[in-house]
């Protein structure tokens, strides 16, 4: 793939659709693309982490470790990112992210990505909405959790 | 409070801690300040909703409508932020928040708050944190609450 079709492909993801073109050639040219088979693991729970990872294509799941094994509680498709966590928190990986498609990425690692924060504010307001988004979803399961228990 | 003092209140915060000193000014003699008494309602679930605030001083209960009235789900203490959900994902408030102590607030419309991610990435940075670590203290609730039932 050249430059300007992974720009066009960096433009479709929300998290960077309102950086300018120009500024997104950049972000393909230092950012690094990694591809993973079925089967194989992103990062694993309990890890040490810095990098995030966006999702360009394909499918992941999201494992998490329990007394009674590992069980799936979600899925992240095209678009989604995951590993911020890890990037802001510093803590361990909070889940295990094993590939369920073949699975295209791009790696930010954590310089880059308060780099990033700093060069694109909308990159930052698209990501606090999205963890707004989660939190506001996972609060709603809590409450029916609770309800229900 | 004069400006300087002010000022040095704002610095206490962690989400505007990096943020230099005369840039705090700005913000200090742009915000507005809020107070509230004991048993006020600081904003109400349901209703729509454009500003976050930051609490500066006292402390406000999280109160959630459920089937069986209102229940108390949280404390928010000095330094704490709220309001910045229905700021980012254009939704009605998600809690009522009402005044336990007499409360100081730093009140941030959602103009103001665009504008101030876009000047300082580093609030940027601080919010996508407490709102990570919000995430995964739901997330590890969520598990408990989903094992017990």
């Amino acid at each position: 793939m050249n430059l300007n079709e992974e720009v066009e492909l960096l433009k479709l993801v929300p998290i960077f659709s309102k950086i300018e073109q120009a500024k997104l050639k950049l972000l393909a040219f230092t950012s690094e693309r990694v591809n993973f088979a079925v089967g194989q693991e992103v990062c694993h729970q309990g890890d040490p982490g810095n990098t995030m990872y966006v999702i360009l294509g394909g499918t992941a799941d999201v494992l998490i470790d329990t007394a009674g094994g590992q069980i799936a509680v979600a899925e992240m498709k095209k678009n989604s990112f995951f590993g911020e966590i890890a990037i802001l928190c510093d803590v361990p990986r909070t889940a295990t992210i094993k590939a369920k498609e073949p699975l295209s990425t791009l790696k930010i690692t954590k310089d880059m990505f308060y780099r990033l924060v700093a060069e694109f504010p909308q990159m930052a307001v698209e990501i606090m909405r999205e963890l707004a988004h989660r939190l506001e979803d996972t609060n709603q399961k809590l409450r029916a959790a609770t309800k229900a228990a």
